[in-house]
């Protein structure tokens, strides 16, 4: 049994923290919300993010530093922009040296720092090598619902991945390890771009063909800029990759999807943002990589049309003809090359 | 323009004849059945398989002779099992030596060989080097609706896949090109196991997350086998790899997903294939790859189970089990090594 606390009662935390109760683990589940905490501890369920009861076990924190009394696991589950405060705010608590999971999807912007980096930046008790990522395809309510489900977790120390392998292990819940931080959190983040775009083909009224096409060149695409970035080509094709990219963009669920949804039907972005009422990461994602792909040259022929229809400078239908009318070329010549230049493990 | 006979006119054949004639070329549909080609050619309509008008440009033929008059290039798209039969008739008729595209997705049972290789072993009048295989992710009603479509083609004589690409090109239908005849074969025929399998997850009632678990770690064992055959294991990753292979598991329209939705259900596979009426490639082809990886001694877990639920040797809930609990591992290991080992291109 490890002693594990879990920051961030959301529906992903709250999810992967029954897969830690169901495995014998004393789960600890951290929430800034007195009353949430509360209604978690007096009745074992959270219906505002997930609609099953939470086992007994599991106990609900609003204080950090009960939270994280004695525990040997953190995982992090709180959006990328509370990253950084969340970090400071422990980092002022523990004394020791936990290992950190963290389960959360997105890139700085502006700075475009992956999630490990924010946490290596913030904690001082810990190093780039206590970290790991984990990521998948993975619904949080088939999660909760024990749906079988994989995922990958990812640290630079192989020991701590087995340590997280070990902790998430059971039944439905399938854990592989990789080495690839990097190629791990980029698969989970730059996905949204593709799953804005493959909501943006449907809103036009375009079919399959078109939908797998854009999710195939996408997949190219977004592997080459994880590349330049220092990820191994290859952890796009796994689960966190080409795997996290099928559920995201064939699901109406998807946040990403609808949003694109709704600018292929001819809604400017503010007006989606205003209708979705929520954050939707990949818009912030498509602006950074767009900057970062024009400064260091990157060819992104999908990311540059999605970033023009979210700014307005051409529409939807304009972007998809001009994508389909690109020069005649060879298809596998960009991601050949990629693996080629590159010892790819 | 360029005279072409297209030999097949079901949906498939009648789509990309569209695409032919929509381009300027002279098209002759051949079908050996006489009132099909006299109801094509009286009311521009085969609505048997497509719903949708034909230009008045296209001609159908039911003399094989009168259809390959004078042609340049001869579009075979016949099942796979009609391939050897056509071929001979095609060799005994004509005295030039044609382009030959195809685009049937299959694999002899028994010989394991692709369909290039049974049109060069039947016709004495082409060498490998005229053939031509196109594939990709292609519904051809949506082809014949003119949405967008995105296709490869692929011979290792790089002027034949010229011509093939300059043939089919246009603003709705862009076409790439590929040198690796194996893998863009493979890839179309053995997607249909994976297929098989996202229908039988989704006929248990498994979710999302299962299903893409399934589509990428299916991606990676038909990768393995496809490479042990001669493919380059990058065209998997291409549109007649992945990207048809996204098509097919998350399409209710797929016979091979709708034949596994069955099994998942509880029909044995005698129920299965007399209420589906139609042939199901994937059923053969499943147990082709599984007699094939048995001898060579290749890791197919996921073809494996399906094969044991196909013959009743196991109940479908009980292989999702076994393959849920199988050793814990590294993720990209197998794939690393495909590439690692290979020249990859």
């Amino acid at each position: 049994m490890t002693k594990v606390a879990v920051l961030g009662a959301g529906s992903w935390g709250t999810a992967l923290s029954i897969v830690l109760a169901d495995n014998g683990h004393d789960v600890r589940l951290w929430t800034h919300r007195k009353e949430q905490a509360d209604h978690i501890n007096s009745t074992h369920k959270n219906e505002q993010y997930l609609e099953i009861m939470i086992p007994d076990s599991i106990r609900a924190y609003y204080e950090l530093k009960d939270a994280l009394q004695g525990v040997e696991v953190i995982l992090l589950v709180v959006p990328t922009k509370a990253i950084r405060e969340v970090c400071q705010q422990v980092n002022a608590i523990i004394s020791h040296k936990p290992v950190i999971i963290h389960a959360t999807k997105g890139i700085e912007p502006g700075s475009l720092k992956r999630v490990s980096q924010l946490i290596d930046e913030e904690m001082t008790q810990v190093t780039y090598e206590d970290i790991v990522v984990l990521s998948g395809p993975s619904h949080a309510e088939e999660v909760a619902q024990r749906q079988p489900t994989t995922v990958t977790v990812a640290s630079i120390n192989e020991n701590n991945a087995k340590v997280a392998q070990d902790l998430f292990f059971n039944e439905v819940f399938r854990v592989y390890t990789s080495n690839d931080v990097i190629g791990i959190e980029l698969g989970g983040a730059l996905k949204n771009i593709i799953a804005l775009g493959a909501g943006i083909s449907d809103g036009l009224g375009y079919g399959d063909n078109a939908k797998a096409a854009l999710i195939t060149r996408g997949l190219a695409e977004i592997t080459r800029l994880g590349t330049h970035l220092g990820a191994n080509p290859l952890s796009f094709l796994g689960l966190p990759g080409v795997g996290d990219l099928i559920v995201t963009c064939t699901s109406v669920h998807s946040r990403n999807w609808r949003a694109g949804n709704l600018l292929g039907k001819g809604n400017d972005l503010q007006d989606v943002l205003e209708r979705m009422g929520m954050v939707v990461e990949g818009v912030r994602t498509v602006q950074a990589a767009y900057q970062f792909a024009k400064k260091e040259n990157i060819e992104m022929p999908i990311t540059e049309g999605i970033y023009e229809i979210i700014n307005s400078v051409k529409k939807p239908k304009d972007v998809v003809e001009q994508l389909m009318n690109r020069d005649k070329r060879e298809e596998m010549d960009d991601l050949a090359s990629l693996l080629r230049n590159r010892n790819t493990r």
